[in-house]
């Protein structure tokens, strides 16, 4: 079997996710510890995948908004366990405009502390509630093993953050945000299954009562903690005095929940789909969904290829053309299957005499003669279908990974390959740290069926989906 | 004449700027010195903006892509006029992760020396020329005397970052960037009209050769720097090492470009176009572009008023729907009004039996009774329209407030009221020196006839505008 440019990932998962980084130029290592550059091909498909969240969070009712980078040290200490959380990962400036601060700045790691700072100007009354904001913004938190996309120092994230008249409000909140906002996105346009449920204590954000997660399953059986919306009580409506003269003139705290999602999920998309050539993009987030490639340049290979790029933008597809045959064909279908472009159409002169062009599906890796007038539909065809296609095979490859254990051995056992099922009563009291011996972690909680805990369920009797992570 | 709840600009201009910022909830100061929060209307306004730029700037065939916050101090150091420039507004992290760094790392100020780090490692050949990147992101210039969306510590801003093979190349993309990117956004969209020239020595960016800009005149008759295009020669491209191999064999440094334009042009909109009575958004950029207010809750005034918003929406409006009813229709009218929503239409019971609204006019601030029937029709003609009226009005107060000058005396005379346009050589040798004792500088040198002074123009025959500034 004809192979990459890069090792494969049976052979070594991790060196093969930095080979398809580098290989698709996605991104680099930046000049500061753990920091990246995104280049443009991997900011095209966060481009890409910001669309989709941002329109489905508008959906939902939430406005964009933008604090500042600069959060006050004192800030950041009036939620106790908050700052527990944050502080080892803190970048600190202690000079500005040439002179020692008298109060350093933290470089936000989250934006908690600074937004609810001014959630208590804003909130005065029921009318003001509730209150549902959302930021696209870049955070810090010093990493030591920094990981392309997975663990930087600085990232590219959303963060929402929203105020509540009633527990039950912001609960609701919570929930529709992790449903229709980030498992639809990750499951119907980034097409990777996940699995929802909330954290055990251990596992929850620093400031939180609960944390509901999406997790996914990677290549190599990993779980991904792909996106997180908290229910956040009355943590910080206390310290910050958000509150509000209720509709009987009574003086309430607010319902809080917070939820993010960041540039992790391109790390997601590379490790969820990605096979022995590369990266395999669901259309939807494709920055070039189609490229034409002329094998050899001739006249009427140039005009064909010209008229099926119109032709492929007028059906209203990302289309590039690649006429760069001063560098060899070989060289150039190795580099857009490494990007992972779904269709590659590829115009030589052979073929053209006899009216014809090759067209590539890259998630199959199939090859077809394809008539020049029946290109367009060969290509809606592989456009329409790849997203759905690469969603069952992960879905199909997740689930073979899979075991129901009914004691923590099992657990352990299964939890070390992929994900293990296992009633959390059954793991013991001292059931995470043991897991924990094993590089293994409680990833979320749920009912037996998958669905979401409800109130009054009994967390024993809750099913514990256990696995290794990133 | 009845006024908003907001001082007039004439009694004091700085302060109904602050006043309409806070009025129409467009920023805040955030709690660090010098620092913004951007409220969702302010965002909303940015948000348009940004995808007005954006489209024009991918056109332009720049991709998007993402480089760190943090930069070490020794890159700042590589280019001597630009460390020099910007040293006095760095802001510096010496902390990272609870230990002193050994190097500390500054937080860009602007993101030439990070970039081309790494452009050299990505252009080796004639075949990676030019490249084009541009990135959206958030920068830190220590500031002393903020003043929202105009001078702030953070920022958001666009920065474009180019190499090209020859000077010619670099010239002609600085040069494209300027005039179909940004004068045509400022222009047509904005509605500001601006003129556009190169800038002095004197006010030239730290490390260019040439800086083009974008001039806008704001209400009190002061200048505003909106947004500016460098040439950097080849300043950076010797210190970093940024060589390419040519078509003949032999090596060269790039010749570069970089521009930029920030969350400044919002406080250009507010300043550009507002009344006594707030802010009047050209449609392109309003949020909310029609507001549909129920005077007084009934049910058929309900019915009706939700009828409107449908027909509205589905005409392609962007459109709000204003049910407060607990709150006085007089002050939702103020507040809606001082938001600078361009139509709004109020649907009251008196009216409604007669099967008339109110459609109200914001810019032209003229009330109409309207035909149910004829809503759609009316809200089109001002959507369609308003921008125009607008950028002729801004047009014609600019032309009133500018005078051609032949002498110094009379330069400085004119330049305290808007601008003076005056032959370069006419101010004489210390001509800057002495303007600036009276707060005046030049903004931009022109050509007699207000083009661009092109290769080979002698300095002293062009015009420089003159006047104060922010």
């Amino acid at each position: 079997m004809t192979k990459g440019a890069i090792v494969s990932r049976a052979e070594d998962f991790p060196r093969w996710y930095q080979e398809v980084i580098a290989g698709a130029e996605m991104a680099d290592n930046g000049p500061a510890r753990g920091t990246m550059v995104i280049r443009p091909w991997g900011y095209g498909i966060w481009e890409l995948m910001q669309a989709e969240l941002d329109r489905r969070i508008k959906e939902a009712g939430a406005e964009n908004a933008y604090f500042p980078l600069f959060i006050p040290e004192s800030f950041l200490k009036l939620e106790a366990e908050h700052v527990e959380g944050f502080a080892p990962e803190l970048a600190v400036v202690t000079h500005g405009g040439g002179k020692e601060l008298e109060e350093p700045l933290v470089v936000r790691p989250t934006s908690e502390t600074v937004i609810n700072s001014f959630f208590s100007k804003w909130v005065q009354s029921h009318r003001d509630l509730p209150l549902l904001v959302n930021q696209w913004a870049n955070v810090v938190r010093w990493e030591l093993r920094p990981r392309l996309f997975l663990r930087t120092t600085e990232f590219l994230w959303q963060e929402g953050h929203t105020a509540h008249a009633t527990e039950e409000d912001a609960r609701a909140y919570a929930l529709r945000i992790l449903d229709e906002v980030y498992r639809t996105t990750m499951v119907d346009i980034l097409g990777v299954p996940v699995l929802t449920g909330h954290k055990t204590a251990r596992e929850r954000f620093a400031g939180a009562n609960r944390t509901w997660t999406c997790e996914g399953m990677m290549g190599d059986g990993k779980a991904l903690q792909m996106g997180t919306s908290h229910e956040l009580g009355q943590n910080f409506a206390r310290p910050f005095d958000i509150a509000f003269s209720n509709a009987s003139g009574g003086r309430d705290y607010v319902w809080q929940t917070s939820w993010g999602v960041s540039t992790r999920l391109v790390g997601a998309l590379v490790m969820g789909h990605g096979d022995d050539f590369g990266l395999r993009l669901p259309p939807a987030l494709a920055p070039a969904q189609v490229v034409v490639l002329i094998v050899k340049d001739a006249p009427e290979v140039r005009s064909a290829a010209d008229a099926l790029v119109a032709e492929l933008r007028q059906a209203g597809h990302r289309v590039r053309l690649d006429d760069r045959t001063d560098t060899s064909f070989g060289r150039r279908s190795v580099d857009w299957e490494l990007k992972g472009v779904p269709v590659r159409v590829e115009v030589g002169p052979r073929d053209l005499a006899e009216g014809n062009v090759t067209v590539v599906t890259r998630h199959r890796r199939e090859k077809e003669n394809v008539a020049l007038g029946s290109v367009g539909a060969a290509v809606a065809t592989v456009l329409a279908t790849a997203g759905a296609e690469l969603l069952a095979e992960a879905t199909a490859a997740r689930d073979a990974r899979t075991v129901e254990a009914g004691s923590l051995a099992e657990a352990v056992e299964a939890g070390s390959e992929g994900f293990a099922r296992v009633r959390l009563g059954a793991l013991g009291p001292d059931g995470e740290d043991r897991l924990a011996e094993h590089a293994i972690s409680v990833r979320c909680l749920q009912r037996p069926d998958g669905s979401l805990a409800q109130v009054g369920d009994a967390e024993d009797d809750l099913v514990a989906v256990v696995g290794r992570s990133y």
